[in-house]
């Protein structure tokens, strides 16, 4: 996730380019730069860190003249933050700067197939091959260079590109990445949210999928796939600033729920590939998964809950015995670790003090360190042996919603890529398991299309003290991410409980009208915990269940209220049970009226011990 | 922990006996029996079961004439329940029957020197060798022959005894059990506890350890150890039967608090011998632990936190990696068991269902079940490979208290004993736990005498709604005991979290007044808990510090309350600092005017899953 601006007009392109990288740096804040078109050619500054770094070189703007330009704000995906590879990224004879939002998922073939024909790279960026193809496919006709180009590129873009041959004119293009086009008097704009040019003007046009624009001052053109002129519709925005930097919603957290089909297609498509899981960004060969007699997650709050979830799925499929510890205590007690081990740390920012600390402690104790961090060149990153990125861009709100999503996939990946090396799995196992894999984002999706039922839910019980949510084995681990996300923005004390635990304790807690939210996805577990439903039912307890399609009439007969997600293999089912949840969090805690960006006493990155 | 009534009169014995044992049996129903003096010699009638049994087999008395007799319900430590091992014992010759409460630690021993004379056992049970040996030892002394037995017995006992040479007589003898002798019209009685008798006296003398009693129709006698006459005074019972049951407390949760010293004690003491843990109840050889390659420990509820407690333990001191699971989860998820798998089950009444169907799910597996049980004979006992009793004696109250401190007892004893099989530890730091293993009664005596503080506390703060309890490692453990012992009779909404993950969800919790109970006397982490202490004070919150002498200090500069208990070694602190904690769970139930012994919803024994 990176933000997009560009300029085509009469008054200086770089400060605006500035202001509306500003209103994007929610998008990304790891590098930016600007490209501005001036009488004396193209010019390129970039800096890696936040905005403001750039803003000191370029002097607010007024060190870079010039009407046409484009900006950039990045949130790293392929290579580190740094200089070089920041945006925009020139082609190699200086022709093309180009962009980018997304991820070119077949970059390496791509940039080995320029590299045969003598092409000189310097960063470590799928963007990059990007601005070569165009130069190396450019004949005069940018538009004939864009064509062949996003006809050979797969994954997900959004390109600005300005060529120095064409010095009144902008192109843009996207796939899978938002771009938008502003329409002003004698200036006309784009970029990858509305914020960044509503100063500006309310006008936009919205670039549906593989559609070009060609901008100059006076004159937008659009053209679709097949290189004919189109006509669109522009839209006028009524929204004021704070909404449109949410993308419409009320808050970052809704923005972020509703992102997660996309997040996980970024995150798991470039890892699929003829029918095989492929981890690019990882060494770890056969012989060395072989090598592992243990393995460890090591996490702090939602993070800890993958592991909670990966712990059925590796003793499942792998058969490596794993244990799941929070970083505070991981880092304090005796673990018994040694080079057999590996260590799987899960951190969104990368950057969690605890789990960094357990991290280091980890190799020193010479275990193998595989981190999943969803922020390039973090410390955490940085400093272990492998990483596997969750490309869930930026996320902003402190309750975290898609990095746990996007976390899920990256263990699924994880012991599926195990489990085919170890030929712990036969192939059309594997197959059924990468094809549900891949349908994930659009049954997230499908879990998000109800929201009213959980919405009149929440309208329900939202002034409850306590709740609690009970499950059983993977249903369980589901249950302990909803209760921290009710926690952490409701401020309701919520409690996730085993079921088969309850009649040995807290059940005592349960009376007239107590809420009781009862994950029931897990089919084998299914009839046991609708007797767990039954006890509490018997205690006068209201009880929301959440289940498959499957069983939806058994849990309606049971419970007060329901809802169904789609089914799936048991390992992946905390993918979907967790979607209605995180809409139930969100809901109570709107109606109760709290600050649900940013809940009291909590931060988003938790840098200190 | 049994029950002992003696009755010598006018009237008949055997309904009394019937009516003094019902009163008797919240000390033990594993199995009853009486001995009766009439003209036709001494007969003894005992049956396996619960008292009905044996009142049916005597139609309530009627079928066994006499004034003089004893009887005794069984709560069974050595010798699973059964006709055989039920008390009366009676020896060889049938000169002597004997009822005993308490453990001869020393019974193998003895017993195998009578084996060399010729004596012939019947029963399994430590209880039958007195009765041996008094016949043994008598030549027309009976007062001589008992005080050469408790010469050579080591361990507790209350003992009553009739001798068919002198049936005009009852005996009478205790050591750390409890023996009351009550004062009659032409009739003289002895108990186990006051109810027993309160229908036909109130006048009663309690025997002191070693103390004999001899008692006639008219007339009682007491000697002390050098058989020298005593005179003692007389005590007047204003309790009513209900109070009196429970030993004068107002519930059994605090009889059984307070009974921990002893509890204790009886587990522990006939398990240490030479300086060295002695476990003959179990097999387990040098070469069987070398064996071990992993150990679960399987169990729900309290016991479960016993074993969370065991983890930091045995991975401390054994360096073997230790999974704990609660028993609804472990037996349907897919643990790696095999025949280098040692699975430790834990349960009170060996009788939870879920627990059981975990130790028979292991067993198929292949590997070898340790259960630590309370009740012997129950029916996870009789399947275990090995079995190692907690001496607790009857729990009554639904909130374990006792079984907790004692099962926790049986694991350091399980972790020392096999430290020093596998040459894990010195004989230097062998010996310095065994001598603070040795004195934990004593501690945890000492956490109990300062209740008012606790009681103060809980008085200002029973009407909270919501309870935070924070620890890292071990206290940690602790804190997960101390929530379920709130949650269980308090009803308040209660939960335990690691200090360490506070800042990544729960703190948005606390607010101005919030009580938060942090447990501190983990040295290695004090600082990180007082930092901790310090973040939930800045949100508002109100604190109890839990910690050690050493540390009282900086503990009251931080919190606003705090509780001191003994220091002892890091494994053991969850021993001492659960002790408050059981009486502020107690105390604010109390308070609120919960059902303390029978909270609502739950049962003591959880024989369904």
């Amino acid at each position: 996730m990176c933000g997009i601006v560009g300029y085509i007009g009469m008054e200086e392109a770089a400060p605006f380019l500035l202001h509306g990288l500003q209103r994007l740096e929610y998008r990304g804040y790891d590098s930016a730069g600007v490209a501005v078109y001036n009488e004396t050619g193209l010019h390129v500054v970039k800096s890696k860190g936040r905005l403001s770094v750039l803003e000191g070189i370029l002097e607010g703007g007024a060190k870079l003249p010039g009407s046409v330009g484009i900006g950039h704000t990045r949130w790293a995906t392929h290579g580190a933050p740094s200089d070089v590879n920041s945006h925009p990224q020139v082609s190699d004879g200086g022709k093309f700067a180009v962009v980018h939002n997304g991820i070119i998922e077949n970059y390496l073939e791509l940039k080995n197939h320029l590299l045969r024909r003598g092409v000189e790279f310097v960063s470590d960026t799928d963007t990059e091959v990007v601005a070569q193809m165009l130069e190396y496919y450019y004949h005069d006709d940018v538009l004939a260079a864009i064509q062949k180009v996003i006809d050979r590129v797969e994954g997900s873009y959004a390109l600005g590109i300005i060529c120095a041959d064409c010095p009144e004119k902008i192109f843009a293009v996207r796939k899978d990445s938002p771009l938008i086009v502003g329409v002003g008097r004698g200036e006309n704009f784009i970029a990858s949210d509305i914020p960044a040019i509503l100063s500006k003007t309310r006008d936009i046009y919205r670039l549906k999928d593989q559609e070009i624009a060609v901008l100059t001052r006076n004159s937008i053109e659009f053209w679709n796939s097949d290189r004919e002129r189109i006509e669109k519709q522009s839209e006028h925005i009524e929204w004021d600033i704070s909404a449109a930097e949410k993308g419409g919603y009320e808050h970052f957290m809704m923005k972020e729920i509703c992102e997660q089909p996309e997040a996980l297609r970024k995150t798991i498509s470039p890892r699929i590939r003829d029918g095989h899981i492929v981890l690019d960004d990882i060494e770890l060969t056969a012989e060395q998964i072989r090598n592992i007699d243990k393995v460890f997650i090591v996490a702090c709050g939602t993070a800890y809950h993958v592991g909670v979830v990966a712990k059925y799925a590796f003793e499942k499929l792998l058969k490596i015995p794993m244990e799941v510890d929070v970083a505070s205590e991981f880092r304090y007690r005796s673990p018994i670790i040694n080079d057999r081990t590996l260590v799987i740390i899960i951190s969104q920012s990368g950057e969690t003090a605890d789990t960094l600390a357990a991290l280091r402690e980890s190799k020193k104790r010479g275990a193998r360190v595989l981190s999943i961090v969803n922020v390039v060149g973090s410390t955490i990153a940085n400093e272990s042996d492998d990483v596997l990125y969750t490309w869930a861009g930026p996320e902003i709100a402190v309750a975290s919603t898609k990095a746990y999503s996007t976390q899920l996939a990256v263990i699924y990946m994880i012991v599926l890529y195990m489990a085919e090396q170890l030929h712990n799995i036969s192939e059309q196992e594997l197959q059924a398991y990468i094809e549900e894999l891949q349908r994930l984002p659009e049954f997230v999706a499908a879990c998000l299309t109800d929201k009213e039922t959980i919405q009149y839910f929440a309208s329900k019980y939202f002034n409850a003290k306590d709740m609690y949510f009970i499950g059983r084995n993977v249903d369980y681990a589901a249950s302990l991410e909803a209760s921290l996300k009710l926690k952490e923005i409701s401020y309701i004390h919520s409690e996730a409980y085993t079921a088969g635990e309850l009649k040995h304790g807290p059940i005592s807690l349960i009376e007239d009208g107590t809420l009781v939210i009862a994950i029931c996805t897990y089919d084998k577990l299914f009839d046991k915990m609708m007797s767990n439903v039954k006890e509490v039912k018997a205690r006068g307890a209201v009880v929301l269940g959440i289940t498959t399609q499957q069983k939806k009439e058994a849990v309606s007969q049971e419970a007060d209220y329901s809802f169904c997600v789609p089914k799936i293999s048991d390992f992946m089912l905390p993918s979907l049970s967790i979607i209605p949840l995180q809409l139930f969090a969100y809901y109570v805690a709107s109606m109760k009226g709290c600050d649900i960006d940013k809940p009291r006493n909590l931060a988003k990155s938790v840098t200190v011990e």
